[in-house]
């Protein structure tokens, strides 16, 4: 690729094709007298031939177009980390958004580091999550890398003015109605945002949903599906080995087909506010459920406790646009070194909006038949109980006869809990 | 209550008038040398006429036998505070055998004092959690009292040892087969044990179940229903103020209807092993579900994070049988202090083994639609996100220029996260 | 107190009596049209007789000022919370900054009720924590109070650019060179900032510390002090009852002779920086560290570790600013809880820098001689180690023959800890 | 080595060479009719000639008889471990003698599979937890060992029927009198147990030291010493590149010296009680003291916190005897993750009891000067503190309106912090 000779400094431009970015490419030109690299990554949106995406920023002036392939890299590098940490925000959303971000903001800075261009810009607007994940990255791959975020500078502030501004700039303007829903999708589902939304006693209208069907109107057979996992990473459907890219796809229809992956929720932004949500996430929420099922054979008790505290963590700084950061790292360093013997096959049924796990196998499984059977074959020593218990509940026992129940004159001083019970 | 004045020691005999208990009736005369004082609790169970449970254990020589009503106590002094915990063992079993313990052996132990028994008697095995729980708690209750577990010391070891001994000593034996699952229930749901299950690729039998229906059996319309909250603490049922434990017991109708509350999960147990559990818990699955997500609403994302945290060691201690314990009261007040604004109504649809949220709301709600909305009425200062954005992100660039992505003669020597995934 | 009738609107400031907030007092006036309430609050800084200060505000053309005395509200209502809390940032820094400001915010906001202000303005530099903790703890105390921070937003960017503004104003200038330290103190210790500081590798000078002498200077004889505690609050001194706002004043003088309380550290501010700070705590390292020798013998283990996590929190919610939010007030019913029994007494050794626990005792110890010894009188029932030991055991052998070192096959596609140990 | 062809089973026994593991190697003969291989440990204990123990071992009848030196493996596989997890239980204690134990054991496994040996023994007593750790150790090698603990299965109660015994079956009996003094010692510091240490009121007495000078007599005059690390290992002492070895015998040296490293405290051990316990530990907490140092220059904030309570239950971990675990090997691949950057130079000063960090550097620091210096050179962009902190403190505006201190008529029904602070 050869830069233009002259003599103006280069932005690359997150560039989807739609209105808001498509004026900027206009408005990096005249306003702010940049050349404008427009980058444009598939990750798996629904629209995913973007073929003309290019051809569409080039048409605004851009002086370098680009759609970048991102799938199988998102798949392999970002949401096999993301499984293998089970990945979900305030233990619900499983961070689509989030996840693409990193993998996205990587490129611009590869870009910007092959064209010289020392400005990237992106169209966030400024009370989301998302402004916050694009700078961060950036600040963390290359912090020399000058930042545009026009929607947070520019005079356009409703639609009409943008609309206005892009008919007199020769930027097309969209000849239907703006879509009442403001949409991010990729391979680990869609996001959804709309103004009917914004009173969170309202149940989302059925027509916000692209990627599952309503239960209501939903098969009336389950369907059962069995997911192979290997170190922690799903490699096969249905007993046919795939690689994650298909295989997630795959997920999303078959899922999606059941009502599978429904969320609305009130969520925790990294600016501060609550804001209410809907996503439809079938493949993601069902690999997860079912890794996580994978885990609670293959990882002992203490193990598993701890890590579900890690995964939090994981999935908090990874919200907050901390993918490229220390934390992260070591997080990641702890979730995979776990995942060595998460290996085996996990069963579910899809019926009517819901997978139910039925079923769960492992050659690497701490599930004992022998230890856990009442029947014959037990071989568990009960003996070692009593000598267990007395030890278990020695602290108690200290406890109660100097500050708890069985205190003497600690009742008068003290509300425990007995005396509450018993109130 | 008049003690007989025979001079032998007293033991009470947590008794469910099943053949186990009844075989402890006679085996704690008889090999012990005690009187029996026999108490049954009702927490909910199925069969709640437990009258005859009082005169079965006088038939077995019992000096003294009643049945106490513990329902509502167990709602309101313990079942509350499992709502408000989110209780959840390994964010999965509603922990209903380890809640109905404690209050049990508070029972027991009442008893005890006022008759002056010197032992406690229980009729678990030598390998489940439920042993711990029982000996732990009278632990911590009353130090002095000792216990017995006649099953870990006597020498029936099979049913057909067991029913030989019954019949060599007047205790009436069951007539029909013994049933083919040990069950244990109450009000916050049942614990279904059975040979079957001890494979976890097996799918449960459909007729181990019994207080739900089948999803592909229940009905084809969906239900609504509303619970109101007040202090986190559920306080009414579609409108209708009701008591929690009436409120449970419809709950468990309505939602077990619509097939909602199976559970089967692979389990960690105190006494160091694996088991396959199944459980169904209609009520206590939906409020718990709907308890938080009002909590996503009036908690602010720093006390939601953390709380999850607390709820789940509070989850953990209460299954380990601590509930009378230093921390388990500590636990206690962090998460009471959090409820006080958890008041308002949740929405949920009842659908084919779904509870699905579909509205929120609450007088002290702490989503403010003026700060969330993206349309007319936005309060949100967006000139604040730069600041916020170039702070946040500070460490991240400085850790960059010293040790990541972009520090210099760094990466022959590390292998950041960029790398690898750019790899 | 009466406010004027010239219809301006009037701000509060926290007024220190120094050059910066006196020119503020003139530069709000005049650049603002505000009338000034100038509040100087006493939280035991070592000037201590703050009665000059009312009357420089007052010729500073003020309409209002007042010193107002916070010192025992501060001990009684502040302080008693971090030392039961062992209130550390970090595990080293005491929080005095950040204890005091809640408090002094607080009165701000009850002197602008009380005066119809609509403003507070504060002194405080625009890269330090404390504008993050006045602004945040008035917003949560009243949102509706408007902020201003002159230092974020003056010309005056230097010392003499101030000096010299000063002078135009009538602003009584300092006639000696400006102190090249930086000073914040109260009752809980001093921070000290200055430039000779800021390369870490550099041992801070002598001069800087003044509440502590030199270890190497300090007396040859060690000093042997005892302190009570009641329910987590420190209430005598060497056996004599005290408020606690004189007993600090006696353990900074006492410990500060012995050299006791220099700290010299790396701490990560909240707006994202690393700053190398020197701060001096006789009185609160000293009493952190008796109240958590007695927390070893009052608390158990279980509860022990879970706080120490939860102070950890309440540490670093308290740094940045959060003293008036949910999680706090959450995490202090949490530590409260925790405290009914932490009543007792605690022996030190003051020698040469380090304060030195050598006794400890409480009527609730949960330090149990008869268990514990090893000699006569031993209550412990050495028996039930095995069973204990089998069973705590037990995970870990499964695992060894699944996935461990004792696993077949695994070996080679794993480098579990006993291979590399042996490698 | 040849195993005796006489049809006998084999035990491997930790030996020590002290009068109970010598009556063990009788007793295992006599009682157990087992051949015995005893092994020595030399993990740098005071008496660190151990020749004459082989030769002891053969006295008593062992068919072999091995001292191994474990020292550079101890400081290379192990402490290098402890060291980068801060290694310390209860913020107190750096574990040394739970840190010995798994790699002993670990040899004993090997030794028992070179000879075919069944059994391990050990001379470990019956309510501490050292028999906790070798027990789990040896089940996390290899299951299939048996154990034998005779402490805790003979009749010799007491010292007394023990030296008889010993008389009895041609043991040598000590001339002197037993020590007072129970001691467990190695690299990593020096444990030590006696009677009066029981009641925690008391003073350990002088006499039970030998590591560390008293800081009354250690010299007047400080010392200073500088410890360079490389990713989180001590790699020069004073400029003098090292193994770790001698540089912690060297440490030992210099700061037992100083009277550096005495602690005494109480504890709660695995079996469920507190004890008091004293240690010596002079190199290891100077050494963690630096590490740690050197972590908050080269850690960001966010890893510091997170790791503290990673290095916390890492240390429970261990202590509780679970090194060989699969949580374990999480934990120590989040904290090596941690420490690839834990580079550079630590200078401590040594003086009367205290090691005092006086500097620290690295080529790797997160400490800025020029973001943090208040003087010329500044860098740091004051106008983004107040978006900042506008977002930073919009969770607790929108609680103060709706739940907290500014809500309407909620002051009624909630104490909330303010207002206990201004009751």
């Amino acid at each position: 690729m050869a830069a233009k000779a002259n003599g103006k400094e280069k932005v690359v431009l997150a560039y989807s094709g739609g209105l808001d970015t498509s004026v900027m490419v206009k408005w990096l030109q005249l306003e702010k007298g940049l050349d404008v690299v427009a980058i444009c990554g598939n990750v798996g949106q629904e629209s995913q031939d973007l073929g003309w995406v290019e051809q569409k920023a080039y048409d605004m002036g851009a002086m370098y177009s680009q759609a970048i392939d991102m799938r199988s890299e998102y798949a392999e590098k970002i949401l096999t980390k993301a499984i293998a940490a089970n990945g979900m925000y305030e233990d619900t959303y499983p961070l689509l958004s989030a996840l693409s971000r990193p993998l996205i903001v990587k490129h611009l800075v590869d870009i910007a580091h092959k064209t010289g261009a020392s400005y990237i810009a992106h169209g966030c607007t400024g009370k989301g999550n998302d402004q916050v994940r694009f700078e961060t990255c950036i600040h963390a791959l290359d912090p020399s890398i000058k930042i545009l975020a026009p929607v947070r500078e520019w005079d356009l502030h409703t639609r009409e003015e943008e609309m206005e501004w892009a008919a007199a700039h020769d930027v097309p303007v969209p000849t239907t109605a703006a879509k009442p829903y403001s949409i991010d999708d990729n391979l680990w589902g869609r996001a959804i945002e709309c103004g009917v939304l914004e009173d969170p006693w309202n149940e989302p209208p059925e027509d916000i949903w692209t990627m599952t069907a309503s239960p209501e109107e939903a098969p009336d057979e389950p369907e059962e599906i069995v997911v192979g996992f290997e170190a922690g990473k799903p490699v096969s459907l249905n007993g046919k080995p795939m690689a994650l890219l298909p295989l997630i796809v795959q997920m999303n229809k078959v899922c999606g087909k059941h009502g599978i992956g429904r969320i609305d929720m009130i969520e925790d932004r990294v600016v501060g506010i609550k804001s209410h949500e809907c996503y439809e996430c079938p493949a993601s929420l069902t690999l997860i459920k079912m890794h996580h099922s994978l885990e609670t054979m293959c990882l002992d008790g203490d193990t598993l406790k701890y890590k579900h505290m890690v995964d939090q963590q994981w999935s908090t700084t990874v919200y907050d646009g901390l993918w490229f950061s220390q934390l992260k790292q070591a997080l990641d360093a702890f979730v995979q070194n776990t995942q060595k013997f998460v290996t085996g096959e996990v069963k579910a049924k899809l019926y009517k909006g819901s997978a139910t796990v039925t079923g769960v196998k492992s050659a690497y499984s701490l599930y004992e038949y022998s230890l856990a059977t009442y029947g014959e074959g037990d071989t568990f020593d009960r003996t070692a109980s009593k000598g267990f218990i007395d030890i278990h509940s020695l602290p108690v026992k200290t406890w109660s006869g100097k500050q708890g129940p069985s205190a003497k004159g600690v009742s008068e001083k003290s509300d425990t809990q007995a005396q509450r019970l018993s109130a």
